[in-house]
């Protein structure tokens, strides 16, 4: 065997995003590209705003000696001092550019968190549904992720997070707004959130971080505002990136920002930065990192994204199925009109409609739909949304 | 306590080369900028070609839709084809575009390498005196790195490697041309470990890799080659990057390649585009993958390197220094006139030169002197040397 048994075993049970995703390369390529309906991926389908190319090309022309060698392992001060400023104006707290690490993405801003600050064995709650990777990035540093169920309506259950605390616990992870439900903490579940924490980190006699996954922090709809959660709890580390809000997912550019009264902030801030080295990210990406610089605040066009949910959110409940309304971020996460979610999304594959099972996010009996899509894939969906509505509910 | 009781012990021991980089700062703000002699960093100080230059601003212009998007973890086909390519031509042996993965830098391809293939516990060994981040490297992922010494013209020695393996010994890892010694291994040492480690591996019964970090690989003076490792051993894997042969290091781009003949090269290859995906690295970024795609083979002016390593070698062993003439890479490692390096360092210090202890390396009684600096800083050295030599060798 050439791998270990452990990236044997989890590779295995992998991604069901993955599984549907071949799954939809082989119908396209037996059916065209045109009439397969692909809502199984969250890569961004809206281009990056006009500013980033104009300062992109600008920042290429730039000859300045040293400009794509190494920089200090937390990034440019520059870019963690922009960071810091909208951050700062953001959470409506003052946030030090010595709190912010820039980061390959929040994927690699999740990891540095984990590797910082968990031992073996360690747990991590996270409210169910929730992004799968989050196992891994969890794992990877000898962690144990414990999934919580959220309450009904999505919102989390800070009681259930109470009960499922235990010696072991070493952080809450949230990711507002949510994948894959759209869902949008309300400042009252942050602040009861924090304050339970913070009750617990005293009796415990250690702190019990929140770390924040918020990379769909400017993809909101209806003015909808994302609460800050730095201002909640003290003890809270943000992971971000600009993968969705710029749409640059692909040149893996994010950070991570401690609050500005979390215990501790120079050993907290060199562990981070030490993790991102030796983890081999050594640093993030030097040019997107001067890029990202001059485009604080700026965010992609959400027109499309806003009238797909329209779409796909009257769609769905007009057709009789239980939906929430998506205050953020750009999915759906509808229940299932059966039990078996994996029975159901294979019956859309027969109608060439590609979806996530909930089970691939930890709760069976439910399906993700990403609507970052064109217009013409989500006005197609909806038909047979309407039939199957037929089906299932009359 | 913030951090993991892990992270607190290792960045505690943490690294030399920052030490020094720390002690250079404070002496440079003390003495000012061009009386301070900076040996202590490989920061590449040779500009990238002008060919990345016009190829980054014509890329810069794309506006492709997607072009800064996800692409498959493993990276564009195209850019996988293209250093697939040149690997071909440099190693002599046909490399298939499916088993070069992407990655961030060398340090990340070596993270991915050996999160794939190691289980907890398991060995990898390495010649010494090595580049320190190998020990986290191997650590991060539940292995155990295992130094074993060099002869003394710093070659490899076979038979130690050999004596040294055991039923947890799972890779050999070794950096050609070495940091910090600066020598290329010839083709005979690789053939012989190549030998050792099939027979060891058939005796075994399971496969034992050869691990090669080659981001010098391009870095080499008076027309040396390195010898091709993929050729030598059917079950290698490369880890490259283009941080030292473009001088790109703060951009975060290199790739894995396995040997052609490597076991069950599909179960491999998947599990380090997983490892990939998990590690939170998810792709390596997409605009320098396309810039690098149009550059193979380019590698940046070595006339600076090759000065220095004249002026410094012919320096140091003019004064009476024991030291080896670098092939490749941008190291000096000589012996130290006294047995303790920390006290020699602090010596040096005192000239206002800045050297890592060969301790930084696993290799006590020696020095590092990184020469990717100025001329001017290389040609001050030399009478500093001359100094000390006068001191400790007449």
């Amino acid at each position: 065997m050439p791998i270990s048994k452990r990236i044997a075993e989890a590779s295995k049970g992998s991604s069901w995003i993955r599984k549907m995703f071949e799954e939809g390369r082989r119908l396209t390529e037996l059916h065209g590209c045109d009439s397969v309906f692909d809502f199984s991926i969250g890569n961004p389908c809206v281009e990056p705003p006009a500013e980033f190319q104009q300062v992109l090309e600008e920042l290429a022309r730039d000859r300045t000696p040293g400009v794509h060698g190494y920089m200090p392992n937390a990034g440019y001060l520059e870019t963690r001092r922009a960071v810091a400023d909208c951050l700062s104006a953001d959470q409506g707290i003052e946030v030090p550019a010595d709190n912010v690490v820039m980061t390959s993405g929040a994927g690699g801003a999740l990891n540095v968190i984990f590797k910082t600050i968990l031992d073996t064995g360690q747990e991590v709650i996270v409210p169910a549904p929730y992004f799968m990777e989050y196992v891994s990035y969890v794992d990877n540093h000898g962690g144990v992720l414990k999934p919580v169920s959220s309450r009904a309506d999505f919102d989390i259950d800070v009681d259930a997070i109470e009960k499922a605390m235990n010696a072991q616990t070493r952080a809450v992870l949230i990711n507002s707004p949510n994948n894959p439900t759209g869902r949008v903490y309300p400042q009252e579940t942050l602040e009861a959130l924090g304050a339970m924490l913070r009750k617990k980190s005293r009796e415990e006699g250690r702190i019990i971080f929140l770390v924040s996954d918020e990379p769909y922090r400017r993809i909101v709809y209806d003015g909808v505002r994302v609460p800050p959660v730095l201002a909640s709890y003290e003890n809270s580390i943000i992971a971000n990136s600009y993968s969705k809000e710029l749409s640059l997912a692909g040149e893996r550019i994010g950070y991570v920002a401690a609050g500005p009264r979390v215990q501790d902030a120079s050993v907290l801030m060199a562990g981070l930065i030490y993790a991102n080295r030796i983890l081999g990210f050594v640093n993030a990406p030097a040019l997107m990192q001067r890029v990202v610089a001059r485009l604080q605040g700026v965010t992609v066009d959400l027109n499309l994204y806003q009238r797909n949910r329209d779409v796909l959110y009257g769609g769905l409940s007009g057709a009789g199925f239980e939906v929430q309304k998506p205050e953020g971020a750009f999915y759906l996460f509808p229940k299932a009109p059966i039990d078996e979610d994996v029975a159901f999304a294979q019956e859309l594959l027969e109608h060439l409609v590609l979806v996530v099972p909930g089970s691939g996010f930890g709760m069976p009996g439910y399906f993700r739909m990403a609507y970052c899509v064109d217009s013409k894939t989500a006005d197609a969906a909806v038909p047979i949304f309407e039939t199957l509505g037929k089906k299932y509910f009359s």
